[in-house]
């Protein structure tokens, strides 16, 4: 970290951290004015304005996309699982609309917390199933679409309420299973907030290497955009 | 879970978990009356009514030991290294005149935070690094003494404060690289509270095998007595 790059170029800033100062569309236009170059958007931001209005402020901004927040929470019931795989592939198409790189995905934690109203369940050995499965399925949509997906390993303080996947070990152990040759469809981002403790962690970002495609050094600021190296971000 | 004994013979309490209820003596008496038939005292409540009264009254109840809260807070600054050394042998020290079958190490966080008065220092590889070596050394003195050491993962939420041992994996390295014959000189303490969330749990727990020397499921009640098998545990 010493080396931290004042380079703008790899900034992007993650909407969500100024969720409170304005809506999107304000938000888009005070990038512009201010010099950065790319944005990280959430859904919920996107919807509030609207999809359409949402890609003509990017493009008249001249922004980039550095990945779509989120997908992902995949852990539910029975009863809600078309509802998890509907919704995953309309972020895979907003992501399109948008000229995103990727869906960054939370895997989600227990059912009851990724999905309210799913019947309750402490089996966090069938959630991280459940996510392996759904990743799979959700790869098949997101491959016709060509869009990749990245997986983000949440710090293990949040395993039951936000996600079940966390450690870069265990994302890249997903991403070697479902996307065997790395062709690019799946790919991990990796957030220092979430990561810094792990005592693999070094190694395991050398492991990672090219599928990295997300690498966010601060949570409250934003997104470095992809194609980092796995030599620059260690 | 589901088969979790309602024998109290496996029962041991933590005694950090009455602190507020009364002194270390007081507690014994507590336990004996309950049919609690053995106990994990901390050093500073020992501390509080002076080793050979605690030694007596142990003694006198007819408890048992199911470890000894805690050796370690490894990481500090040279400027305390010798106090660190000299605090975990007399932790040996007492454990030996109390009769308790381990001593749990909590290996320490970052040293500003571990050791007051340290410098302060974000290096957390460093900090892995000198609660490896420490270990090492204390171990030297533990053999001699018969005592053996439990080491203990913490929760990755406690890295930088409490213990940059965060995982049943790292644990155990640690017990391979410094007691690579599993003599009985060096073990780990599994506390379900620190380690649920680990995607390595059971593939972990199987390796530990018979180097778990204690084993605690609930953090609020109290450890587990030793001599459990992995596959009680699992």
């Amino acid at each position: 970290m010493r080396n931290f790059s004042r380079d703008h170029r790899w900034l992007s800033l993650n909407t969500a951290t100024v969720r409170q100062q304005g809506d999107l569309a304000q938000i888009i236009e005070a990038c512009a004015r201010h010099g950065i170059r790319a944005i990280d958007p959430w859904r919920d931001q996107v919807a509030a304005i609207g999809l359409d209005c949402a890609v003509r402020a990017v493009r008249d901004a001249g922004l980039e996309l550095s990945g779509y927040c989120r997908g992902g929470m995949f852990t539910s019931d029975g009863a809600h699982r078309i509802e998890v795989r509907d919704d995953n592939r309309r972020a895979v198409d907003e992501a399109k609309a948008l000229g995103a790189p990727c869906v960054v995905l939370v895997a989600g934690g227990l059912p009851q917390y990724s999905r309210p109203g799913s019947a309750a369940s402490k089996d966090i050995v069938a959630a991280r199933a459940q996510v392996h499965d759904a990743i799979g399925e959700m790869l098949e949509y997101a491959r016709t679409a060509r869009m990749p997906l990245a997986i983000e390993p949440l710090h293990p303080a949040y395993a039951a309420d936000r996600a079940c996947v966390n450690t870069t070990r265990q994302a890249l152990d997903i991403c070697d299973a479902l996307d065997p040759k790395h062709a690019g469809a799946l790919g991990v981002a990796l957030d220092v907030y979430h990561i810094w403790w792990d005592p693999e962690l070094l190694p395991q970002i050398e492991r990672a290497g090219k599928i990295i495609v997300c690498w966010r050094s601060m949570s409250a600021t934003g997104w470095c955009r992809p194609r980092i190296s796995s030599t620059t971000a260690a």
